[in-house]
C-alpha cells in the first residue's frame, strides 16, 4: 500500500505556508436558514475572498511549492474563471509569470479580472479540453510549469486548509456539504474535516448536467453537458488525484437539479443578504432539496464563490419570484375595444395586484380577427394571491388562459 | 443649560441592557471598495441582522425601560419597514404586545414579516403622517405607549450603540457616514464616536428627495416628495430630540442623488457580495459623489439594512448595467426586408455584442411605411465597446438612431 498523496500533515504544512497571505473568510451561523431548513446550518463565506472564491488557497500554496528555476519559468494552467483570478492575483503578487488559456467566447469580465492582475491570457479552444491542450502545448513549448486547477497534490492540500478553517470556527459539525467540480475542494476539505473530527459526515454536490463524480463512483462514463449556472463545477471529468483521495470519505454525492441551485442563489441573496454564483449555491440547494435527511443536524455549507454576473444574478431574482408565484402572468382573451385594459386593470388592483408589465397579442390565428389577447404581469404577494386574482378575473366574465 | 436628553453614559447602559440580545454585526475592511473610492473603506455590515436592519437596538433598548405596567399596556408604533419588524421582532420575544399602524400600499412581506412576529397589524392613513395619526389616536384609546421610530432619547441611545461596535472594531478611522432618515442613529453614533475620538468627523447622507436634515439646519422648510429607492430615509421631517442632539456634532450632510444610491446598492452586490436596500447604501453614494474629499481617509460606512424587494434589487442591477453601457440598445431604421435582421445580428456579433432582446417598430410616423424600426438590446463588455459595435453598423450602412 502506497502513502497517500495528500494527507493531512500536509493540509497542515500548507494552512503554514501560506497564513497572512490569503484572507480567513468568516463563518456565521445563519438563523433564517436554519429556520427555513429544519437544519442548524453554518456558512462560510468563501465568496467573500479578494478573487472571489476558494481557489486562492490552493493556487497560492502551489505557487509557493516551486522551486526557484520554476518560479523563473512561470506557470501555465486552463480555466475559464476562478482559478485563473486565482493564479493571476498570487502569481503576479509573488513574481511568477502567469500564462492562462481561456476558451473562446469566456466572458470579457473574467479575462479583463484576470489580465488585470498581471496575467497573459492567450484564448484558445471551443472548451475547457481545447484550452487544456493549448496549456499542455505552452507547458512544452515555453518550459511553464502546468498547474492544474484540481489534480495535484499542492492544489488539494491547499484547498484543504479551507475544511480546517471551517471546523475551527463552526462548533461541532454533524456534516459538510462541497461542491464538486475537479474535486480538489471537497478531497482536502474531507481529509481535514475527518482527521479533526472523525464522526462528520463529508458530502458532495453536482450539477445534475455534470455529475461525474457520481457516474465515477458507479463505474458508469459521465454524461455531462449543457449550460448550468452552477458553471464552476462544470467539469466533464473529475481529477485522479482528487477521486482516488476523496471517494473513501465521501459519505454521499448529491445531485441538483438547476431550480435548487437557482432557488439557492436567490435564498442566499434575500434572507442570507450574500451574493454568491451558481456552484456557491450547491450546499444550500441540498438542504432544499432534501431537507428531511438533514433535519436537526448541524450543517456546514461551503460558500464557494460570488464571481456571478450582475445581470444572471439579476435574472435568478426575477426567476425565483415567478417560481414562487410572486410575479404571475394572466393571459386573457378578451374583446379589442376601448377601456378594456382599463377595465382589466381595476379588478387586478382592486384585489391587490401590482400591474407592471402588458403585451397585448393580436395576430395569434387562435385569437378573433377582432379580438385581442392581453398577456398582463402582475406583482403578487404569493401564490394564493395569485390564484385570488385568477379568480377575481373570471368571476368578471375574463377568458383566462394562463395565470 | 439643561443636561442634553442623551449621553455617553447613557449608550454604554444602553449596550450593558441588550447584550446578548442583539447581534454584534461584523465590521470588514473592503479591499475592493478601497480601490475603487481612494479612501481606506470599512464596513459595518447592520443588514446582517436577523430583521434585517439597525433598528433593533433602538427598538429593543426602548422596550426595555418600559415599566411593568406599560409591559402590559403594549406599545403602538407607525412604520412602513424597519422599526415595525425591529419592534415586532423584541417585543414578541419579551412579551410586551406591539401593535404597528403602516400606511395603505404597504408591501405585503413587510405587513407579513410584522404579523410573523406577533405584532398586531392596522392599516391606516396614505403615508407615514396617516399612521402616525392613528397611532397616536390608539394610544390614547387603548393605553398604549407610542414608541416613536427615532424621536425618543431610549431609541437614540439604542442606535448609539452602533456608534460604540463600529470604533471599537474598526482601528483609528477618520470618519463616519451614517444615512439620516429621523436621524436617531446619526444622533446617536455622533454621540458615541466622538466621544471615543473626539478627531473623527461624523457626516450624514440624505437622499435628494428628503433633504430634511439639511432643511432644518438651514432654516429652510423641508421640500420632501418623491419615490426614492432609499424608502428607508425618506422621512419628511427630521425629529426634535436628534435634530437638537447631532446638529453640533456632525460635520457635513451630503444629499445624494438616486443614481448614487442605485450604484452603492448595485457596487456593494457585485464588487463586496452583500445585498443592501437603497438607504443602506447611502455611505458609499457619498464616497462615490465625492472621491476627492475622502480619499487617503480611512472611513467607516454604516450598512444600515438590508430589506430591499427582490425584483427591486434585480431592476437596479440591471440599470447600472444599462448606465456602465454593458447593456445598449440599438434603434436603428432600415428596411422592412427578409434577412434584414440576420444581416445585423451578424454585424454585432462579429463584434462580440450578444443579443439579448429585439423590439420591431412599424408603427411610428417617422418610419417609412415599408421600413421598420429595430431596437436591439445587445451585451456590451464596456463603453468602448458599445462604441465599436454603434460604429460597425454605421460603417455597414445602417442608421443608427440610438446606441
Amino acid at each position: 500500500m502506497t502513502a497517500p498523496l495528500v494527507t493531512f500533515d500536509d493540509i497542515r504544512a500548507a494552512q503554514a505556508r501560506i497564513a497572512g497571505q490569503v484572507d480567513r473568510t468568516p463563518v456565521r451561523h445563519s438563523r433564517r436558514l436554519s429556520e427555513l431548513t429544519g437544519a442548524d446550518v453554518w456558512l462560510k463565506f468563501d465568496n467573500l475572498h479578494y478573487t472571489g472564491s476558494f481557489k486562492e488557497r490552493g493556487a497560492l500554496n502551489r505557487l509557493l511549492q516551486l522551486t526557484e528555476d520554476e518560479r523563473r519559468r512561470g506557470v501555465v494552467a486552463a480555466s475559464a474563471g476562478n482559478h485563473a483570478q486565482a493564479l493571476a492575483y498570487h502569481g503576479g503578487r509573488l513574481g511568477v509569470p502567469v500564462t492562462i488559456v481561456m476558451p473562446e467566447g469566456t466572458p470579457f469580465a473574467k479575462i479583463n479580472g484576470t489580465r488585470q492582475h498581471g496575467a497573459k491570457v492567450v484564448i484558445h479552444g471551443l472548451d475547457f479540453s481545447g484550452s487544456t491542450e493549448e496549456a499542455r502545448r505552452l507547458q512544452v513549448e515555453n518550459g511553464h510549469v502546468f498547474v492544474s486547477a484540481f489534480d495535484d497534490p499542492g492544489i488539494v492540500a491547499g484547498q484543504g486548509v479551507c475544511g480546517i478553517e471551517f471546523m475551527e470556527d463552526a462548533p461541532d459539525l454533524d456534516a459538510l456539504i462541497i461542491p464538486i467540480g475537479g474535486g480538489g475542494l471537497i478531497a482536502g476539505c474531507a481529509i481535514a474535516a475527518k482527521a479533526m473530527r472523525p464522526q462528520i459526515e463529508v458530502h458532495g454536490v453536482e450539477a445534475a448536467m455534470y455529475p461525474s463524480f457520481t457516474a465515477k463512483r458507479q463505474g458508469d462514463a459521465p454524461k455531462c453537458s449543457g449550460q448550468t449556472i452552477a458553471e464552476g463545477i462544470a467539469i466533464k471529468a473529475v481529477g485522479d488525484i482528487p477521486f482516488a483521495l476523496a471517494d473513501g470519505l465521501i459519505d454521499e454525492v448529491f445531485v441538483c437539479e438547476e431550480a435548487d441551485f437557482e432557488r439557492g442563489v436567490s435564498y442566499l441573496a434575500t434572507m442570507e443578504r450574500t451574493v454568491v454564483e451558481g456552484a456557491g449555491a450547491g450546499g444550500l440547494a441540498v438542504l432544499l432539496a432534501h431537507p428531511e435527511r438533514f433535519k436537526g443536524k448541524r450543517v456546514g455549507l461551503e460558500l464557494t464563490g460570488g464571481n456571478i454576473d450582475a445581470r444572471m444574478l439579476a435574472v435568478v431574482l426575477n426567476r425565483e419570484l415567478v417560481r414562487e408565484r410572486r410575479l404571475t402572468v394572466y393571459r386573457i382573451l378578451s374583446d379589442d375595444r376601448p377601456g378594456i385594459l382599463s377595465a382589466m386593470a381595476a379588478v387586478i388592483g382592486g384585489v391587490g395586484g401590482n400591474i407592471i408589465d402588458v403585451v397585448h397579442n393580436r395576430l395569434a390565428l387562435d385569437v378573433p380577427a377582432k379580438g385581442a389577447e392581453f398577456d398582463i404581469m402582475v406583482e403578487t404577494r404569493d401564490s394564493a394571491h395569485a390564484d385570488e386574482i385568477g379568480q377575481a378575473l373570471k368571476d368578471k366574465g375574463y377568458a383566462l388562459r394562463m395565470g
